[in-house]
This record gives C-alpha cells, sequence and structure tokens, in this order.
C-alpha cells in the first residue's frame, strides 16, 4: 500500500518544490513535476483533493495556518502557490522565516488584492479601468453620476471565477451590499468590452522572461468558458497585451507564470486583474505550446531557464468543463468524449457539482474554428454546462 | 502525510487499472492516468520505484508471487504489464481465477518468449529471420554451415536492451553458452541490418485498431538509442510495416498498444521481436503524436475509443538518457539541459548507473536532422553516455 515515507527520497538531488493548495492547478504541476525529477509537495486541505489524488506527496492543513505553512515549507527548496486565498500577512511572516517564496508577497499581493493591484499598475502607467474604493452610498452615487448606473463592484480580496464581482443597480442596491461589505467596494463603471483577453509571461528567479500568445478568453456567467489561442485580434494589439504583461513582470519582480487579464475596449486595451500562478487561461499549453504552464512555473521559480513557448498548431482551443445542473460525473462520460478525434480530455478528480470547474478538452487544429466546434462537442460529450 | 488510504476513491466512477510493474512505463502511464480520472495501481517490487515515485497508487510484491497479482488486481477493472518479466503459467493461473487480463496470456507470450513469437509469426506468414532452436552443439554447427559463423544467439525467455543476446563465434563458445543456457538457445544468423524499424499500433478489447507512424530506432550496443520519427524511409515500407503490425495484432487478438520491431534488410522487411505494453519506441509520442502511447494503451485495455496518432510536427526526434560511466546523476544536470530550446526532458528516478536508461528527450522540429541535433545536445547536457 501506498505510504508517505516511499514519497521522499532525500538521498538523491530532487528539486522539491512546495505548493500552496491542491486543487487541479497542483493537479497538472503535479504531471509536470514527474517528468523533470521535481517532487512536488502541496499543502492540502482535505485528503481528496486533486493534486493528492494525482500522488503528489502533501501536507494536511489550511493555509491560514502557519505552522501548517511552515511544514509544507520544510525541506523545499521554494514555496509556490495554487491559489490566491491566503492571508498575506501570513506570507510576509514566512519570509521573515527564512521561506523561499516565489513569487515574493510583495509581488503576489498584486493578485490577491484586487484595489492594491488597480493602485499599482496605474502608479506604474499602466491603463486601467476608472475605478474608486466606496465605503459609502455617498462614494457610490458620486462614481455613477460620473459614469451611469449600473456599476460594476468587486470585493477586493477573496473573488474568484465570478463570486465577488456584481452590478450595483441603484443607490438602494449600493447601500444593501455596502452593509454586507464592512471594507468597501471596488467600484468601476460597465465597461463596453469588445472582448477578454490574456497574456500570460514567465519570469525565472534569474530575471529572465517569457512571452506566451496572447489568447481571448470567451466568459459566460463571468467564468472563463473557452480559450481561443491565438486571440482572433490584430498583431499590434497582441504585442502591446504581451508587452505590457511583460514590463508588469519585470517591473512587479514577480516569479512564475503570471496570466494578465485585459479588456480590449474602444477606448484600448485595460488591464482588469492578474494571476501569479498558473491559470485557467494557460490550460491549453499543455498540447498547444512548446513549453506548458505548468512546467515554466517550475522552472521559474526553480530558477531554471524557461522554455519555448511557441504554438504547437495554427490554433489551439480550450473548453472548460463545467458542471451540468443534474450534477452528472464527466467520468462516467469519458469514453464518449475520447470518441471525438483530436480531444485531449482532462478531468479534475472533483465532485460534481453545477456549474464547478470539473476539467477541460483541448484541441490543436488548423483553424480557430475547427478546433473550437470539436472541443465544444467533447465538452458536450462530457456533460459539460453549455 | 501522505497515506494510501487517500488515494481511494470507492465513491467514484473511476476506473482502476492495475500494472505489473513499476518502472518508467508505468510512472509516464501514471502521467497520462491523471488527466483520464483513471486510478492507477501498479505492482512494485520496492518502494522507490519510478511509479511509486511519481504517486501511483501501488502493492509492493513480487510479479513472481500469485498472492501479491491477486491482491493487485482486486476490486481493478483490468490488470495490465509494464514488462514481459512474469511467469505466464501464473498469467493463466490469473486469468482463470477471472481477472481481466489484458493483453490476455496467449497474446502476452508472444512478447514473453522469442522462440514462441517466431514459430508463431512462421505459422501465420509473416516473414522472420531464419532461426533454429538449439540444444547440443552439433545442431548450432549444422545451422552455422548453412548461415556461416557468427551465428546470434538469444535466450528465448528473459531478455532485454540487449541483455540476453550475443553473437557465437565458434563452437566452442556454443558449447560453453548451451551448458549455462540448458532450455536452449534461439539461433538467427548475423544478418546485414539496414536499419531497424519499430511499427507500433494500438487495439482496444473492442477490435478498433490505429497504427503510428513507422519510426527509425538507432540502436548501440543492442540497446535503443535514438528514435526517428517518421523513419526516413519510402513510403511503401512504412505502409508495409504498419499494415504488418495491424494484422499481426489482430490476429493474436492483442490489447493495448503493440510495438513491432523490425529488421530492414536486403531480403526485405523481417520481424525481430514484438513488445505488448508501451515501448521505448513510443517515448516521443508524448509531445510528438495527438495521442501518446501511455494514454493510447489505457484507452486500449480499458475498452474505449483509440486516439488521434498523426505526428504534431514534420520531425520527431527522441534520444535516451544513457547513464554514463562515471554514475553521475541527471538531476543534478537538469538546468543545462532546459537550456535547450525546445528539449522535452523526461527523467525516470531511478540511481544512476553506467548504461542504465536514466531518462529521454524529445525534440520536435522541421526535419529530423535539427531535431536530432538538438536532442543529442540536451541528452548530453543531462551526462548522457554518447
Amino acid at each position: 500500500m501506498g505510504s508517505a515515507a516511499s514519497q521522499h527520497r532525500p538521498d538523491t538531488a530532487a528539486a522539491v518544490v512546495a505548493m500552496v493548495g491542491a486543487g487541479q492547478l497542483a493537479q497538472m504541476t503535479q504531471q509536470a513535476a514527474i517528468a523533470l525529477g521535481v517532487q512536488l509537495r502541496v499543502l492540502a486541505q482535505l485528503p481528496d483533493e486533486p493534486a493528492v489524488l494525482a500522488g503528489a506527496d502533501h501536507r494536511l492543513g489550511s493555509p491560514d495556518d502557519l505552522q501548517a505553512l511552515l511544514a509544507l515549507a520544510d525541506g523545499a527548496d521554494v514555496v509556490t502557490f495554487d491559489h490566491e486565498q491566503i492571508d498575506p500577512g501570513l506570507l510576509v511572516e514566512l519570509e521573515r522565516a527564512g521561506v523561499n517564496l516565489q513569487p515574493a508577497p510583495a509581488a503576489k499581493l498584486l493578485a490577491q488584492d484586487k484595489l492594491h493591484a488597480r493602485r499599482e499598475l496605474e502608479r506604474m502607467g499602466f491603463p486601467v479601468p476608472p475605478f474608486t474604493h466606496a465605503h459609502s452610498v455617498e462614494q457610490v452615487q458620486a462614481f455613477a453620476q460620473q459614469h451611469g448606473w449600473p456599476l460594476v463592484a468587486k470585493t477586493p480580496r477573496g473573488g474568484y471565477d465570478g463570486r465577488g464581482v456584481f452590478e450595483l443597480a441603484d443607490p438602494e442596491q449600493a447601500a444593501a451590499e455596502l452593509a454586507t461589505h464592512p471594507d468597501g467596494l471596488l467600484l468601476e463603471p460597465l465597461l463596453e468590452i469588445r472582448r477578454e483577453l490574456a497574456a500570460m509571461v514567465a519570469r525565472s528567479t534569474t530575471g529572465e522572461q517569457v512571452a506566451y500568445p496572447v489568447v481571448e478568453s470567451v466568459q459566460r456567467d463571468a467564468m472563463c468558458r473557452e480559450i481561443l489561442a491565438p486571440a482572433p485580434i490584430d498583431a499590434e494589439l497582441a504585442q502591446q497585451a504581451a508587452q505590457m504583461a511583460l514590463q508588469i513582470a519585470q517591473r512587479a519582480g514577480i516569479t512564475g507564470v503570471v496570466a494578465l487579464e485585459l479588456f480590449d475596449t474602444p477606448a484600448g486595451l485595460l488591464v482588469n486583474e492578474l494571476a501569479l500562478r498558473p491559470h485557467n487561461s494557460g490550460h491549453y499549453t499543455i498540447e498547444g505550446c512548446v513549453t506548458s504552464q505548468f512546467e515554466q512555473h517550475l522552472r521559474g521559480v526553480l530558477g531554471w531557464p524557461l522554455g519555448a513557448t511557441e504554438l504547437t498548431a495554427p490554433a489551439v482551443v480550450m473548453v472548460n468543463v463545467v458542471g451540468a445542473a443534474d450534477g452528472s460525473d464527466p467520468l462516467r462520460r469519458i469514453p464518449q468524449a475520447l470518441a471525438v478525434a483530436g480531444a485531449h480530455v482532462h478531468l479534475y478528480a472533483k465532485t460534481a457539482r453545477p456549474g464547478r470547474k470539473l476539467g477541460h478538452v483541448t484541441v490543436c487544429g488548423a483553424d480557430l474554428q475547427g478546433a473550437r466546434a470539436t472541443a465544444l462537442r467533447a465538452a458536450r460529450e462530457l456533460g459539460s454546462e453549455p
């Protein structure tokens, strides 16, 4: 039977990478770690999380528990993250304790606190949507007078996949929401968005940087549902987005991969937010680029040379497999999906729940239209919510 | 800490595939299993074998122990193999006990017993080298009179990577070898071989079959050192090799992937031997084909639809990383290898020993010459024996 001791190889030269979190990002990082001879150790809250089921070494504990974080870090070459849900103060304490955190707490905060990110990016001169931090109905009304109702409100911390983002239709709704958000709300106008883009770059602790192709992120219900690579936009706009991501990574001292989410608006590109970890917009890189974002993140945080980022095909499309309303498990439908020629199926070993990301499908092809049709067909076969 | 119990998900629909063996083939199968939501369980002799370190569920035991094999099979949907070193009689006993073995023992024997394979293939009408089974010096001399010295001798069972294959220069050497091989020797002439080819096909338990591109296997010291995909041969010869592999798979009722090793000789193609499992000649498929041999093997033994086998690039070259004479560990040199753009590095987490296969490098490119140069450079950076 498996035992924890069996996964330790103190006598070898294997690098040990500790990751806070054990979800699908850590699961796919485990696949990359196997090939590189890297020992991945994850911090899981429960023993049935995806990366644990995938066989990563693990510690059980909460990311809110300093002792659990220290136990995770013990003997590891570096500590990194598969999510943002960790108290920034704890990260500073870990850093003080001598733990090698990549990215460093100050950089990570850009992904943890949307308000901080907006202010920092604006200060650095990058284009961001108009925003304010409102604590009172009067402040909301003043912002609405300038930009019109409805407004978009975001909780500065803790949101993801559309959670923590909602519209405010009028002052009454603003009052109700402010009552439940004592730390205030980040407000922005309801922007006219042509499309959402994601620009992923990687930076090694050595300072080396590489950029992936800029992709389009197709959203439904504020959740990324499809990625089109390369984004069907003109080369100049793509170049602009990639340059922005490279500059932010360099100036903020980011390490590992970073996904910059951008709005393509009539007023030009605006930076929405960023993730300092492998990201849904980069899942397509497993088959679609020479080096996957998961391998790239490991290289970056370990200070190893970065890998080539070119597409492996003219067009690559990823479609998320989202839990259907009937709660059916895509695991039971996998043979039907595998019958779709060219579909790369990835399941996350998560309990099926409506609206939950349970897996994804990637298709490499000659053009976006064909690849997208194939990927959508396979996702449907898996019972994905359309 | 990791625990065996944590890797069991009796409440889900996950398929459980048991594999006899826990080497690099099982390790890479684990990577494929993760994406498909398949639970891989391996039979390891030691807790530090590659697939165990990669996080596959495991049982400890010997493949020669019926009880260990039954424990491995308990609750699994199917039992398959990452090597041939298992008593064919035990497989028949497992089959009688109701275990779903894929491939079935009768088919697997074609990979386990070279003499049996030669006889069967000849009986089915496939071209094989001239051969005989010799128990006495007189029999060896009679064969040598027909074909000339030296002869090539093989132990019918148990050989791999050049072990169990040697030349006989004269009757004295024949007498000495026969004295240590009471079961006799498989003899064949020292053939004039233009190149060695490998034709991989997959067959599902449903009868569906697919063929991979035919590749050239570059050997040194009777060990596969490089794979060139596609093989630089004319299309007709490649077609002939692939058809042979498809016919053998069908007629022998093979399931999973099968690698047919062929000699390209002045007298035409001759079948050398076959492996009924993922094979060194198919490692390039991880990045080089739409569906890797490891995923394909899982699909085949589970009765799932097979995946597309097209190359992802015009040329793909794999180079084995072979332990150098100084015993140096490629793990310590991985950053240097990752600096070679386009090199996909795979390490097997095996203790470095001279002449041992410790990993491989794959490069996808525009032509074989360029891809090969890059792959050889990365293998050298890892300290591979040239």
